[in-house]
């Protein structure tokens, strides 16, 4: 069975929905990464990044195991493996591809930022706080006006791309954003937040969601002793 | 021909360096971002996120044009239509994407914004001048330690992997790391640099390069005005 190594983060949250659209057993490993698990050295053997998810597919290709990191190339490597949430013409392909990785290139780790500088950061930074809530709204823009165009961010389907960017929004009020200034965006994260599958994905490890403030998260996530750990 | 919109930054070279690696003609249409062109009308219809680059192939799918944003999926576009730097079997195909993955969400933005608040920004925050030089460090002792295992980010083969990071890592000087520190990478890099079509690439537009310090060009890279103009 495939083993997801995760936690109910964002990143984590693709690939659990991914799992759960495609209706593909997996067996979910929690890597608490407010305590540290994603320096040891077992979970960095799968994923040199320390970052999660991380996925283990005992029947990958010719039928011997495949481990992936980097949760875009294992939305990929399920599109591939179920011929799911993919266009199998190639000119589809590459329009979800595109925005794919505006997801995984801009508003994963812009969001992130935001994220950062406005909640964890220990101190208030006025310039970064303005820099990336401003960068928030503006990738929130370019969504709305492509969906104002396009059913989903891909096309006309529902594919990876739009389960790569779900999960980031639903913490807009903590980005400096209201959705609802965003009528297109606020439409489609309103359809995707009700499917079965995705409320079943957003469900794996909820019990371990936790504020990520404390003084022993805040140096496992962001304090200096990671960039000495491995 | 292939028509490349595209300015001499890192995410240009990295397109520049695989056309030139693949030897497909093409033709280079400037894209000033420090005059704010990223912001024209024309260019927004086909980098609807207002970056470069992005591409124009006349002879795409089925012989139809085709018009394609962002680097990485530009990358594994070519590398389909070529058959080249993509191994063509799936485990080998897998382990290169999730390497041009750890560039494209993690090289990429995380020293970008190692740059900005090193050198761009009008401010000097020591919080994240050390944040972003930490995390430039820590990737960078990601990719030592996989280049101590592995002749190639991706693989045994040179592949988009290395071509993505590949550019990001020349002004390492300006992202508080001292390359030597980190040795397999710099064989790694070394080699690179001296490869023919890579020299060719990185020419490409090099007459433009300029310090963009200046007031209108941080105005068009960073000000708020990016933020309302389309």
């Amino acid at each position: 069975m495939i083993e997801v190594y995760s936690w109910p983060t964002p990143n984590g949250h693709k690939v659990h929905i991914m799992l759960e659209e495609c209706g593909l057993p997996y067996r979910v490993i929690p890597v608490d990464i407010s305590s540290g698990a994603q320096f040891e050295h077992k979970f960095l053997s799968i994923s040199p990044n320390n970052k999660i998810p991380a996925l283990i597919d005992p029947a990958g290709p010719d039928n011997k195991p495949i481990s992936l990191f980097e949760s875009g190339a294992i939305l990929l490597y399920l599109a591939g493996k179920t011929g799911k949430f993919l266009p199998s013409d190639t000119a589809g392909k590459y329009e979800v591809l595109q925005w794919l990785m505006f997801q995984i290139g801009a508003v994963g780790p812009m969001l992130g930022q935001t994220h950062h500088f406005r909640i964890y950061a220990p101190e208030k930074i006025k310039y970064a706080i303005d820099r990336y809530s401003s960068e928030a709204q503006r990738l929130y823009k370019v969504m709305n006006t492509r969906l104002a165009g396009s059913t989903y961010l891909g096309g006309s389907h529902y594919s990876i791309a739009d389960i790569a960017v779900f999960p980031w929004l639903r913490s807009w009020k903590n980005q400096g954003v209201e959705l609802s200034d965003y009528p297109h965006l606020k439409g489609w994260f309103d359809e995707i937040s009700a499917r079965p599958a995705v409320l079943r994905g957003l469900g794996v490890m909820s019990e371990q969601h936790k504020p990520l403030t404390d003084e022993k998260a805040r140096e496992n996530l962001f304090g200096e002793k990671q960039y000495r750990r491995h």
